[in-house]
């Protein structure tokens, strides 16, 4: 504690979810040189003379939301095709909008957009993989929020790499740029699936990953005849495929994860992979249900992720909370599964943990970084507060955040951006836009 | 159009939920005398000079949204007891909380509560069923909101009754009561369940709603076991025995409806029985997944509720419409079912008609009651915007709503409450909460 702190946050609720998940009433937070110095009592224990003193009015903080699955630049199509079956959505609408309008300039203001509404609903790390990252990450580090952010790989020509041949060469460019550049960014490579890339692209991708010390990300077992797409038959499942490459491991991390058996499950525990659970949009795009109690049960590190815009379409943790807690309940027929306490670990230390941050972010505990959310409770749907934890993921949305600080920098205050004229950056996504319905099959 | 409209709401998307679903750009709606007066393009055809101009800065207008099953006093319960299976959360939580806390004050204070919320997240008409509702009348005629009020009926001593057997008469009562007394209000008579009411009891409300022309709601089929709870047995369907008993009908509302077979859904075709769509509730409560894409192509008229706040655990409207959509197609592992057109319908029209309120309320139309909402899409989260059925399904969230009229009186305006003093109606009810977690056993 020793000098004065930088921001002292007081009057509110901690919900510190370190390991006992304690609940800190009339607590208060200190903050000095981006970190976490002081989690207490709010009055007698508090650090003196703060510089900013953050009156939470008795709301709740809490350790900022980690988003682990997101495709940032996709915010361009959200809601441009719903209501579709897979292949159409993606064949005639969702390759074509990329295959026009996916450049640097595009991929750099989508991204901002992205950022802003993470931020303003208390997201304040997210993992991401796309094309043109380096665009990616000049906007994330423009917008302050915290990232893993993966150069998408994948055995076609992308929009940055017409040559598929040099795919792994453009995401290890993309690493050697990133690593130690930025504190809240850590580069990662991307493989986009077992069906788009070869054996060879995920054993090398991986063993760059590997030597680069880095994420590894890759959609896993999405769609049940993911399996036949990737040529791999019926004999073994998408898992133990990937487990006999040797691409799986405690640095890999697994989207999605729906159609897993029990006994790929046991692979998971046994290689110590990392997954990322999209519920909003497996749901949406009707992939199914994945077994997230089973994977929890079996000691799977599981965070929540919303996946990319096209497919959710908004990138609101909250949200995926509440619906991550009710779709396995009613999935389970038991409505005990998935309580809020587990709910609220998922979406912030096991987050943190799966993106391999865990000692860094996902608790507010002396030490870490002092990447924190003030959740204004004083609202009719907020009221009254019996447990803290229950509101959080069954009655808070992303509009009562009031607060975001990344590495102790106040990002959001009072429910706006501080450092981004994000009336700017929806005027210019807005005008993408317009071009991107004129090329839409719907619009014509 | 003649005269000078009262108000004019202009540069708006008006999405008229009319019979073609027709979407308006560059729109505009006139009021007068409490009713749409104009629907058209915004300009050269506006009536001249409205006595106030709401500019919807490109926003999008709609009908207000319809919830068709709520317990409005129940939002003092609101997180109070989550994660439990029924029977405990039922008997250990919220039956000795309205044992102990549900009186007239309470029962007020709750219900302006739940108000407040309703219309700040954009509903503009509920369907309510609980005790006390001649004073959960008294606080939704404060309020403003429309609304269907059911008195609750139960063959067990309630709060308001302690004798069962003058139950009937206690909700003929409170039907007399306020038919005809307020215009936004419609007495209504609510049948808790065929597994709470006798035979007797469920065909003398049903004859006491026909003979005073209201509608009559019930639970209807919420688990998989009320037919044996029911002491029906394994050979009818509840479907069956309420349709036998002459309790359903065109002015039958049955909530839930999760297990309806094939059968049953024939039966509620046939008899014109009207569905209340709850997916948040019955996810959390772990019910199952009503088979609402199969009522729907029946030609059943099926609108969507929240539940009470104790199951839910909020009132939000725009959050259920999400969830109608994501859980059917999961459910289906069908993308293209339950389509924002579709949803849409049933949180407007639909569930105007399913209350009976078809013809006064449920789309934006000349002659229709000014019941209307404004959307403030210039958000990070709603940019940009291709389709606005879409948002509205997918992306809106109620803290996007800026106005709210009903019957053309403007009871929010830029998200706030016009005439209710939220911040001590909220005082109120943390002050009866903390009373309550003395009594729960969780707090003990
Ligand atoms: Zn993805
Ligand atoms: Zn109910």
């Amino acid at each position: 504690m020793g000098q004065a702190a930088d921001i002292l946050i007081r009057n509110a609720v901690v919900v510190t979810v370190n390991p006992d998940f304690e609940i800190i009433e009339n607590g208060a937070v200190a903050i000095k040189d981006g970190r976490i110095d002081f989690v207490g009592s709010d009055g007698a224990g508090n650090p003196a003379g703060a510089r900013q003193v953050i009156d939470a009015c008795g709301g709740i903080v809490m350790p900022g939301l980690v988003n682990t699955h997101t495709h940032l630049p996709m915010s361009l199509f959200r809601g441009l095709a719903d209501d579709l079956v897979l292949d159409k959505w993606l064949t005639s609408h969702i390759f074509p909008a990329e295959a026009a309008h996916i450049h640097p300039d595009t991929v750099q203001a989508a991204t901002l957009l992205s950022c802003a509404e993470m931020l303003l609903s208390g997201t304040t790390a997210c993992c991401d993989g796309y094309f043109y990252e380096n665009f990616v990450a000049e906007a994330v580090a423009k917008a302050g929020i915290r990232a893993v952010l993966g150069q998408g790989v994948i055995d076609f020509p992308a929009p940055d790499c017409p040559e598929p041949e040099k795919n792994i060469d453009t995401a290890q460019a993309f690493v050697n740029q990133w690593k130690g550049k930025n504190a809240r960014i850590s580069p990662s490579i991307f493989c986009h699936s077992p069906y788009t890339c070869s054996v060879r692209t995920l054993q090398r991708a991986k063993q760059a990953a590997d030597k680069a010390g880095v994420l590894f990300q890759i959609h896993v077992a999405e769609t049940r005849n993911e399996g036949e797409n990737t040529g791999i038959g019926q004999l073994r499942s998408v898992a133990a495929y990937l487990a006999d490459l040797g691409v799986l491991g405690p640095n890999t991390l697994a989207s999605h994860c729906v159609w897993l058996s029990p006994e790929d499950i046991a692979i998971f525990q046994d290689t110590g992979t990392k997954v990322s659970h999209n519920p909003e949009s497996n749901m949406k795009l009707a992939s199914g249900i994945a077994p997230v109690p089973a994977m929890l049960a079996a000691g799977i590190c599981a965070g929540l992720g919303t996946d990319g815009c096209a497919s959710n379409n908004n990138l609101d943790m909250f949200e995926i909370m509440e619906y991550a807690a009710k779709l396995h309940k009613v999935s389970a027929m038991d409505p005990i599964v998935m309580d809020a306490e587990t709910v609220v670990r998922m979406a912030t230390i096991q987050g943190a943990e799966s993106l391999g941050l865990g000692h860094l972010i996902g608790s507010v505990e002396p030490g870490k970084a002092a990447d924190l959310i003030v959740i204004d409770t004083r609202q009719p749907h907020l009221c009254p507060l019996y447990h803290p934890e229950s509101h959080l993921v069954y009655a808070v949305r992303g509009a009562d955040v009031s607060h975001v600080l990344v590495d102790g920098q106040l990002l959001v205050e009072r429910g706006r951006l501080v450092d981004m004229d994000v009336t700017a950056v929806m005027a210019e996504v807005s005008r993408i836009g317009q071009k991107v319905a004129k090329t839409d099959k719907h619009h014509q």
